[in-house]
């Protein structure tokens, strides 16, 4: 089942996507506005609902290409990203590959749907690409063992971990660099975790312009998903709806010859598949 | 004015603290439930609301000493640290100024309100404070320059960053160390700009067990809060109830000789002047 954050002319909601018909459910109207928003939806434990009401045969609420796509969760209350997780991306960073996963953060503010431009900062033109398979928690926990954690994923989308390399470097937190405004892309869709079995191999792959930059599997990841999710529920609770971005491969832009950056009107896909394709228009905020 | 959030017997709410009778108005009932919290009435820009409350010589509505304090803001949607602010922590972690301010960031399940114990994790013994002046952000805005910093600003509030060292050091990203459940301290209260000219001087002291063991003033940070309310909001936009901890100083446990962390029974305490005392204890998670 494929769930969307998205907004029309009537406002802000949620629903699962038709793919038959082409169509998008709106689940805040179905559901009798039980559910303010996909991760109240999944803090239920109420996918199941969902399902039900695309079972029902009936005619979807908007057409798919009508709707806009907000990010898989607009609102989460974590966000958790996984950096230098691929060796190959280890390697053209001249970094070493640490015991423990590299952890920093992104915040909501950060984030754009799909369709929607990730903008270029006027402080920077140094704004690169990182494709990923983003982990969306659904049962939520602390101190989650590598066996269990599986069954705290309600799902999986694609994520651009789009980021503004000088402001990056500036110390060495990297938190700047990652987290200006509207940034990085998330969906176009949550995948629920019913439909990929757990440690599945999946295939990552991200264009820039139509051009192949980064490719990897997930059996390349060095800190794997289970072991991200045992990491971080050591020092925190999780909670539903918390957002994993698990690691980008070899090839981003600032570590080719010449640099490969993004600039106004260029597009920018990350595919993963099994889940879908993630493009965004990139443009200069203005 | 002195705003807290806390909770009774009745659930949570927040309110202003009475200092001659030494009681809470409860502003969540004062106001008929117009704001559900602090961050809202601050959103709201209604806080001569809460002194007109107070002003009314009407019988607050708790003992201040039977609520029972939540972090001042208990929900803020970004918590922002400033690392190595002060020359004196810069020469004892052995690193070099940076020009522009290390960022990193608190999540809200790591921060407790005062009187409430911080916990030292089964995972470490390596559990150290760190005393600094928190911001709250009241207008919120992007690219705010320094000239404007300080209408941005609601008020000031006292933080013990607590830091798990080993988890801080696993890679070169700190988030993990500093975002412990509990681990963090903010209180007790925020004392209200109006109260505290822009760029004041204050003085911040930490004590251990009644002992002394950091102690600066706020000319010697490094960015000043001006500065980083600019670089911060160059990035990001700045929301209502953000908080921002601006820095610790010299005299952390884990750079002691021998080093001195904390453990159960512990009290730490926080002083800012003209903003108040953060007492706590420390406990083991069980």
């Amino acid at each position: 089942m494929k769930l969307i954050s998205f907004s029309t002319y009537e406002g802000r909601s949620f629903g699962v996507v038709h793919d038959q018909s082409g169509s998008v459910f709106d689940l805040r109207k179905r559901l009798d506005g039980r559910f303010t928003d996909l991760k109240s939806l999944i803090a239920a434990d109420a996918l199941l609902e969902a399902q039900g009401v695309i079972g029902e045969g009936k005619k979807g609420d908007y057409p798919l290409a009508e709707v806009t796509f907000e990010p898989v969760i607009p609102n989460p209350d974590q966000i958790f990203c996984v950096g230098l997780n691929y060796a190959e991306h280890v390697t053209e960073t001249g970094r070493e590959t640490t015991e423990n996963p590299v952890i920093f953060m992104r915040l909501p503010a950060s984030q754009v749907g799909a369709g929607q431009p990730m903008l270029r900062p006027p402080e920077s033109t140094q704004f690169d690409y990182e494709g990923e398979i983003a982990v969306i928690i659904g049962r939520g926990g602390r101190r989650i063992t590598e066996a269990d954690a599986w069954k705290h994923i309600a799902g999986y989308s694609c994520y651009n971990d789009g980021s503004v390399r000088d402001w990056q470097r500036h110390t060495g937190q990297w938190g700047p660099g990652k987290n200006f405004y509207r940034t990085g892309a998330f969906g176009p869709w949550m995948v629920t975790s019913d439909e990929i079995e757990p440690d599945a191999t999946m295939t990552l792959v991200t264009r820039l312009n139509g051009q192949e930059v980064q490719r990897a599997t997930t059996d390349m990841l060095i800190h794997g998903i289970a072991k991200q999710i045992a990491y971080l529920s050591t020092f925190t609770p999780l909670f539903p709806g918390d957002v994993i971005v698990t690691g980008t491969p070899g090839g981003v832009g600032a570590k080719r010859n010449p640099p490969l950056f993004m600039k106004a009107g260029d597009v920018v896909e990350v595919e993963v598949d099994r889940v879908g394709i993630l493009r965004n228009p990139v443009a200069d905020e203005s």
